[in-house]
C-alpha cells in the first residue's frame, strides 16, 4: 500500500457505502495531518487557531473549547459548567433523555441545579412556568426529527430563559446555532472529521464550581491535558472547504427524499439534513453499512454523510438502497 | 498532494524532528484507516477486537475498556470506579499530584473514599499504615523518573493493598504493567497512535456507583457513546508490529544516554525508556520540537518517540540535539 497515491488510497478506503451518523473518509482528512505537539509547536498552533476560528463562525458562538472525547462529554461538560436554577428539558426521544439523565446525575452531586422539568416537544407552546435554562436536541437522530429552533428561541427569550442546544447531529449543516447560549457538538459526524474531539461553544463564561478534573471546563480552557490534536488536524482542510461538504449532504438528502417520497414520516420543516426517517425497513447488502439505532423503530433511519469523499455522482449513492 | 505516494506523504509529514511525549507519524497509522461505524460494521469490529486483544497482552490485564478522551480521563474513570476505603498516593511530582487532585475532588462527591494519604517515593519502604489502594505514576515525565514497580508491588502485596498505576508514559515500552490491579493509559504517546483514545485495564470488575454519564465506566463497557474509532484504526497496524516500535524507542534512548552521559541525573534503574532528564538546557532550532514541561526544571527532558516513522538511521535523530 506504501506506493499507492493518496487519491487511490482514499478510493480503496471508502469501499463501504456508509449511511450512518459517521461520515465517509474524504482526502481532506489527511491533508492537515503531521507529527505535532500541543505546546511550542507553532505549525500546530496555527492549525488549531484556524480550526477554532471556523468553528466559532459555524456555531455562531464567541468562544469554543475543544476537548478529547465524544459528543456526550461536551454535553455533560456544557450542562455542568453553565446551567443553574430551574431547568426545562424538551423531550424529543432517546438523545434528549440522555440530557435528562446527565442533569439528574448532576443534581445528586451539585446544588446549583434546583429543579428539572420535562415537556414533550409538541407541547412547547404551552410552557407555563419560568425556567433559567431550556435544553434541547436540535436534531434527534433516534427518530430523524428536527425541532424548530427559531420558535424555541422565541419562547426562551419571552420567558427570559437561556438556551442549551445539543448540536451533535446538526452542527454545520443546519442554520441558527447562534440562537443557543451554549452549544455542544463533536468532530466525527456532520463536520466530517475523525473521531476524537468534542466542542463546547458559548457566549458568557461558565460560573459553576465542578469537583472533577475532566468535567471542569476550566481545565480544558487552560489546556491542562492533551487536546484532540490529530482530530483538529483532520478538520483543518475539511473546514477550509466546508461549504462543499455541506452542499454534498444537502444534495444527498434531497435526492433521497425524492426517491423515497412515499415513505417519509415528517413534514419538510422537521426534516434534518443529516438523516431521513422512512416507514420501511431497508435491505442489507454487501459493503453497505446502515445505521443500527440504539432504540427500535418501525422503519429505517438513513444518514446522508456517506458522499463526503465523492466529487461527482454524489446522488448515485442512494441507488444501492432498496426497501424490503 | 493527491498524487503523492503514502510513503512520500509520510516523509513530507514528518519534516519536524520531534522530542516530545507525542510520537512521530509512522505510515502504520494510515494502513488501518477507513470509513467506519461502531455498530453493525463487521470490518471495524474485527479491527477493534484485534487492538483490544493486543492491549490486553501489553498491559497484562484481563479486561480493557476504550474511551474517547485523554490519559487524564482514563485516570479519573479508573480512580472513581475502582478505588474505595483508605488510599495512599506515592508522590513523584506533577502527574502524581494530578492523581491526588482527582482523588480529593472525588472525595467531595462520593463517600467510598474515606482517607487519602501521600508519601514521597523515597520513603516508600517506611509505609506504616494499611491501605486499600496504593496509587502511583510508573513514569513521572515531569522529572523524567521511573519508579521501581516490582518493589512497589511487593510492598502493596505485603500490606494487602491493591495497586493503581498511571501508565500514560510507560505503557508498551516498560515491563511489569501486569503487577497493577488497575492501569490507565492513552493512545498517543508510547503506543504511537493518534490522539483520541484512552484505556482502563483491570482484573476485577468495578463496583462503585458514579453519578456521571461520562465517568461511569459501565457506560463505556456497554458502548453507550461513540468510541475512539479512528484512533483504534490508527493503532491497528502499529500494534501488529509493536516490537519494532519498542525497539526503536529503546535504541533511541540508549544512543541518547551514551551521547549525553555526563549530563544524566538518575541512575539506570530510574531511567524510563520514554525520556531522559539532563541537567543542561538544549538549544532550540528550526523544525525541532522540544518538550515544554508544565513545570519549570533546571535542565531538559528529551523524549525518544521521534523515530517511529524511520526505518534506518534511527540514532541519527539525536545528532541535531545540542546543549546550550
Amino acid at each position: 500500500m506504501k506506493n499507492l497515491s493518496l487519491k487511490n488510497y482514499i478510493i480503496k478506503k471508502n469501499y463501504k457505502k456508509i449511511f450512518t451518523p459517521s461520515p465517509s473518509f474524504p482526502i481532506e482528512n489527511l491533508l492537515g495531518l503531521s507529527s505535532n505537539f500541543s505546546r511550542g509547536d507553532e505549525d500546530f498552533k496555527k492549525q488549531f487557531n484556524s480550526v477554532v476560528k471556523r468553528l466559532k463562525k459555524i456555531s455562531g458562538q464567541n468562544k469554543i473549547v475543544s476537548i478529547q472525547g465524544p459528543g456526550s462529554l461536551a454535553i455533560e461538560i456544557g450542562l455542568l459548567n453553565f446551567l443553574k436554577g430551574k431547568i426545562l428539558l424538551i423531550n424529543t426521544g432517546y438523545y434528549s433523555q440522555r440530557i435528562k439523565k446527565i442533569l439528574l446525575d448532576a443534581k445528586k452531586n451539585y446544588k446549583f441545579l434546583t429543579k428539572i422539568d420535562t415537556i414533550n416537544y409538541q407541547n412547547v407552546k404551552n410552557i407555563k412556568k419560568k425556567y433559567d435554562w431550556i435544553c434541547a436536541c436540535y436534531t434527534e437522530t433516534s427518530i430523524g426529527f428536527k425541532i424548530d429552533i427559531q420558535e424555541l428561541s422565541k419562547i426562551a427569550k419571552k420567558k427570559q430563559s437561556r438556551l442549551f442546544i445539543d448540536a451533535t447531529a446538526s452542527i454545520g449543516i443546519e442554520k441558527y446555532h447562534n440562537l443557543a447560549d451554549v452549544v455542544t457538538f463533536s468532530s466525527c459526524k456532520s463536520l466530517f472529521g475523525f473521531t476524537g474531539a468534542c466542542f463546547v461553544g458559548y457566549k458568557k463564561d461558565p460560573q459553576n464550581k465542578i469537583n472533577s478534573f475532566m468535567l471542569d471546563i476550566n481545565n480544558h480552557i487552560n489546556k491542562k491535558m492533551t487536546g484532540p490534536n490529530t482530530t483538529i488536524q483532520s478538520l483543518d482542510f475539511v473546514l477550509k472547504n466546508y461549504s462543499k461538504f455541506k452542499k454534498k449532504v444537502i444534495m444527498n438528502k434531497k435526492n433521497f427524499m425524492k426517491k423515497f417520497s412515499k415513505f417519509l414520516i415528517y413534514p419538510n420543516k422537521n426534516q434534518p439534513n443529516i438523516c431521513t426517517y422512512i416507514n420501511k425497513k431497508v435491505r442489507a447488502g454487501k459493503n453497505l453499512i446502515f445505521y443500527k439505532p440504539r432504540v427500535q423503530n418501525r422503519g429505517s433511519i438513513i444518514f446522508h454523510l456517506g458522499s463526503g469523499h465523492l466529487n461527482k455522482n454524489i446522488n448515485k449513492i442512494n441507488n444501492c438502497i432498496h426497501t424490503r
